[in-house]
Order: C-alpha cells, then structure tokens, then sequence
C-alpha cells in the first residue's frame, strides 16, 4: 500500500523535474541500508539489486534470484528481473531498453536522506554504466528523494498522528510518576515500559528516549538518563518520539518542580517558558511553502536572544518521518554543517518540529518541541501545543 | 568493554598492514549506518562526525557538541573535540597533527561490511582532505574492516555461542509442534513467540525469520512463511537465526514428514540428506587458515553435483558476527557477484556457516546449516551438527 504510493508519486516527481529514471542500487540491504528502500520493497535484499523508476512510469527490479518471489509480491514493478551470477547483465539491459538522457542516483554531500549510495557502490555502477555510455547521464537523487521524502502522504500523516498521540498520551501519564527524589533513569524507565507495553517502537534508540534532564547541572540534549534526583526549584525537560507502524513522533515538554509554598513557577521560569512559547508561534505563523527555513529559523533565533538569552546551539527545527531526522529542507541557521538545507523551499506537506531551547541559570534548561505539518496556506500543529508550565508539586 | 577491545584490535591491525589512519567519517548514524560504527561508538551520532584511529593508539573522536557527553563516556578517545557550526576546522586540524601517509576510509567495491561511507560523505572528505593535500593519501580501509569484523574476540565469540544455544533449543522445541496440516505461517509463529519470550532479537527481517519451506513447490529460500500445510511424504526445511547481545546464530535443519506405516525417511529423502551431511563434513575439515574460501565452495558443491544433483545457487557459506551475513571472505564459487570475496585468505577467529543444500524431486529441498569457527589448525562447529533427518510423525 506505501510502496504503491510512494513508486507512483516518485513517477510524479520525474516528471515534475524531467528526469527519465532514478535507480537505488544497493546489496545487504540489512548491513547498509539505504532510506529510499523504505519506499520501494518491504524486505532487504541480499545481493546487488537495482530498483529502477521512470519518467514513463515503467518500473524494473533487478534482484538475486533468490529475492525474486519476495519483489513480484509486491505487484508494483513491471519487470521482476532475477539473476545468479551477477547484476550486470540485466542491468546494462534495462539501461540500453530506457536509454535515458539522465540517471538520478541517490548521492548528496548536503543531504543524509538522499545519500544512501554508498562510495563502492557508486564506483561499481559508475563502471557499469561507462561500459555501456551512460555514465555521464549521472545527476544526484536529492531532488527526488527529498521530495519523495517530504510529501506526506495521507497513510503516513495518519501513522504520524497516531505516533504523537501515543507520545503525549505517555507523556501525561508519567507527569503523575515524576517527584522529588525520583532519578531521570527511574522516569524514563517507566516511559519505556509503557512503549512496549503498547507494542511502539523507539524513534531513536532506546537508551536515549526519553532523554530526560532536570536541573542545571545536565548535558543538556542527546545525552542518556542518568542517576540525577528530580529537585524542586528545578526545571525538567524531557525529549521523547514513538515509532508507530514506522512513522515517528518527536515532542519536547518542560515541566517545574515546585519548591514548598510555592504554587506556580517562579518568574524566571516563566519568563524563559513564555519565551519559548512566543518563539514557536511566531515560527509557525510564519510558516508555508516557498518560503526558506533559515527565515523561519531567524524569527525564533532572534526573538530569544532579543530577550537576552544565548541562541540555542542547533537548528529551530527538523522534518519528521520514518526517521525522527527526517528529510531535506530544514528550519536552520546557515552554518557549515546544514549546508543547503536551511534555503530549501518549504513546501506542502511537510512535518516539521519547531524545538528552540533556552537555559534558566541554577533552574535548567527550557524546550519546547512541537510538531506541525505544512498546508497550502500556512502549518498546523499536529497536537495541542504546550502552553503551560508542567507543575509537579514538591511532596 | 567491546568497543575499548575493538579500538585496541583496530590500532593493531592498522600496525600489521602498515596504514597511518583511519577514518570513519558519518552524520545521522540512525539513518544510514556505517556498520564499523558498532565498534566505535555506543550511540547514534547526529551532524558529520570523524572517528580515527592512528597506527599510534592515538584516537579522535570530532563530533557535533551535543554528541560529546556520550562520546567522553566511552573512555575510548584521547581526544573528543566538539563542534557547532561545523566539522572542517577540527577535522583538518587531527589531520595535520597526525601527518598520515596513509588514511583508510570505509569504501569497497567487493565488501559491503567495508562500505559503510556514502558517496555524498566521500565527496565531502575528499575536499577537506585536497584542502589541505592530503586528498591523495586515501586508500580503501577494506583489510582493516574484514579484520576488525573476522577476528571475533571471546566477548563476542561467547555471544555468539548463546545465541546458537537458543537457535537450537526454539528448534527442538517447535519440533514437537510440527504436524501435517499445520501451515509454516503457524510454525513461525509459535518460533517468533519463543523468540519474544526470552528477549531476544531475530538475526534479519521478523517477517522472514524464520523461514519455513514444506513441499516441493515452495520458494525454496529468502522468502516468508505462507500458508501452506506440512504434508506426510514432504521435507520441511528452516532457516533460523536470534541475536544475544547483537550478535546473531544463523542455522537450518531439515525435517521429513512421516507418511503412514513409514519409521523412517525413505530412501530419496535419507541420500539426499546423507549427502548434505557429508558435504558439510568435507568442507568443514578442508577448512583452516590460509586457505581461499573458493576452494571450500568446490569441495562441497562438486560432492553433490558428483552424487546426481543441481548444484546450490548460491555460495557454500558466509561469515556471521553482528549481520547473519557479515565479514568479507565468503566460502562461494567465483561469480560475478562474489567479486575478490572468495580468494580472501581464511584467518583464525572467522566464524563461518556451511549451507549446502539440494533438492529431492517430489519431497522438497533439503539443507542444513551448520556454524564453525576456524582455529589454528582447522576449524570447530560451535554446535552439535545435524546427523540425523528429524523424523515428524503423520499424525
């Protein structure tokens, strides 16, 4: 059903930028494995595999003899090509049949989702297609894949959705677990047990997610739960993502551990929570496709630091999908490392995070992550958002 | 423990193959994954990041900033360097303080498990490195990753050996469930249960682990369980394997389905079975260091072609570790496909499996997979061997 999908708008993108075929070639596909297969067959391969789309809407695969019964189930490719020996052969085949004047290959340097050919392989194919006078039809995927990435179809909004659901659904309960005295490992522990209670996957690895941090003394992001106590006084953030029918979520909440007396977080606090809320909105209103993501990155950046608070040290937000990082254009600043993405146009369909970040001095750190999806006039949130200061009282 | 074992193996085999530095370049780990990561770090890293190893024993860990903590707690690297905009200052700084005459990257045309670098990510090195004239000392890191992955330490050699244990109690224990009429979907079914019960994960895909194949008209190999009923008079064969702690046993076992009146397989079934045995057994002591892995194929496949039947299309067996097919020698024939694979030397400390199988006309195909280890002198199956066709009553 996705792969059905996903082959026939991956047509749709040929033609959109004219070009005649895309080919994902890959082998060990459970050593290796290339993001765009996700789309294009439900079980890895084994040996050199081509999975070849065209402009015209024919489709081959070229696959180890063995992987052929798995491939012809999927009744999306046209021709189911088998071998024994090796791939060349039917390859070239197919090229000379195709003769295109340009071959889509999935390399990028500014792109991991549209990079997942990997450098012996692409010398391998380079080989091929020299033999036979098409090696300079060669062109970068990212184009495609980005697209083919980005364009949420209805079945993976509606497994997104689910995903956030459950997060915030998780997130609530454990709002009631958390206390003076209990350690981030304890908390996100019972965060774990309710994923598998609920047959979820992890949208990252398992010994992150959650990733919990309360108070100042943290690592602050990407680090693992440890043996810290829950304090009052402190801030506690937490970033958690569930995977549902592969699809994933990634939501931040910050919560305060009220100090006795006390009945709502102190200045302060709020102060930096309302700058973070402030921060998304403006981001999101200013959301919408043709627009770059380095302007909407540039309207949450400055707003808290036009509050006096340091930048936060990474982009304002991600795309979401079968990966937590997820495709190409990004909501970032113009540093080395985000290369083109943060200059991509935003288009429809796109989900997106908007996570700024901001620390409290001796509090902790304050975060927010929403999720919203780009519409034809602007972005909607995929979930209620967090307007209020999680309070967790002292005793 | 492993990763400290593995980098200390690394800076070994980088002395003995006389190479400088090696480099294992990535960026969001979680979605292409550079199977060499295993032994380097312990959790996904985000942003371009640069894991070298010097003949010296000096290491570098260059990641983005937020990856550091997790990084500084390996207690691996003698320098964990963080950065936020981007990886070229630090990254051109290690290299000139190293002054490599060599740097080995992870790119091989004939090595899956050495071609873990994307053709994007070779770009980008490629022009850090010739900015700074070092672009010409790159060579393929292929010798350094086939060691690191062939030469299994006790920590993973013991892995291993559980996961075989629990491979061949599942098997026992769903031979009492194997009968006429139950379908290989019910079978997989009660082993995927075994399997979730005692915490374990599958050597490959759920959905094909096991495989089961009942009859003579099955798909014969890679493909799912169906809905097809076990049958008096048929072979059952599976192809089985668990991951403990991440490593992975790969076994198969042949089953024969008594008919009525029958206590034994009849004699097509027993040679056809008897000559997997042997063949097994002939490859198996043919096998030690030294020798290529191409000479142990033919062994086994001209002893069956010998006795009457079509040779197996596929290689005799593969290495296991991590991946169900993992390392780079391949005891197979010389295909296309195989590339240099299989005239790579055997070494002391490769764990292989040997999977021979045929198929007997009317009844199904019998295999049997069998895992050893080679050793000084030979090599030593790491579990008892099938001798015996197991025997499934009619009723």
């Amino acid at each position: 059903m996705l792969i059905k999908e996903k082959v026939e708008q991956a047509v749709g993108i040929l033609k959109e930028n004219n070009v005649d075929c895309w080919i994902t070639f890959v082998r060990e596909s459970g050593i290796v494995h290339d993001p765009m297969l996700d789309y294009l067959i439900s079980a890895d391969v084994t040996w050199h595999s081509a999975f070849i789309i065209t402009k015209s809407g024919e489709t081959y695969a070229i696959v180890g003899q063995m992987d052929t019964a798995t491939i012809e189930d999927l009744g999306v490719y046209t021709q189911v090509l088998g071998y024994v020996e090796g791939i060349k052969e039917h390859l070239t085949t197919a090229i000379k049949d195709i003769d295109p004047s340009s071959i889509a290959i999935n390399y990028s340097k500014g792109s991991e989702i549209s990079d997942g050919l990997t450098h012996g392989m692409y010398l391998t194919l380079y080989e091929i297609l020299s033999e036979i006078g098409y090696a300079e039809k060669i062109i970068s995927a990212e184009k495609i894949a980005s697209s083919l990435k980005a364009r949420k179809t209805d079945y993976e909004l509606e497994r997104m959705t689910r995903a956030i659901e459950h997060t915030l659904d998780i997130i609530s309960k454990v709002t009631s677990f958390i206390a003076p005295g209990k350690t981030e490992k304890e908390i996100a522990a019972f965060m774990i047990q309710e994923v598998e209670n609920r047959g979820l996957g992890f949208a990252w690895e398992k010994s992150h997610c959650p990733a919990v941090f309360t108070g100042p003394e943290t690592a602050e992001a990407h680090y693992k739960p440890t043996d810290r106590k829950v304090e009052p006084g402190h801030v506690l953030n937490m970033d958690f993502g569930v995977k549902f029918e592969d699809y994933c979520s990634d939501i931040q909440r910050t919560f305060y551990i009220l100090e006795d007396g006390e009945t709502r977080a102190p200045e302060d606090v709020q102060k930096g929570f309302d700058t973070i809320v402030t921060a998304i909105e403006l981001a999101r209103q200013a959301i919408g496709p043709g627009i770059q993501g380095v302007e909407i990155d540039k309207i949450a950046r400055e707003h808290i630091v036009s509050l006096g608070y340091e930048e936060f040290p990474h982009g304002l937000g991600h795309q979401v999908g079968r990966f937590a990082h997820d495709g190409t254009a990004l909501l970032g600043p113009a540093w080395e490392k985000y290369a083109q993405k943060p200059f991509q146009l935003l288009e429809e369909g796109m989900v997106f995070t908007i996570e700024p970040r901001l620390k409290v001095p001796d509090r902790g750190v304050v975060t927010i992550e929403e999720m919203v999806v780009i519409t034809k006039g602007g972005a909607e949130f995929l979930a209620e958002p967090q307007k209020e200061i999680i309070l967790i009282n002292a005793d």
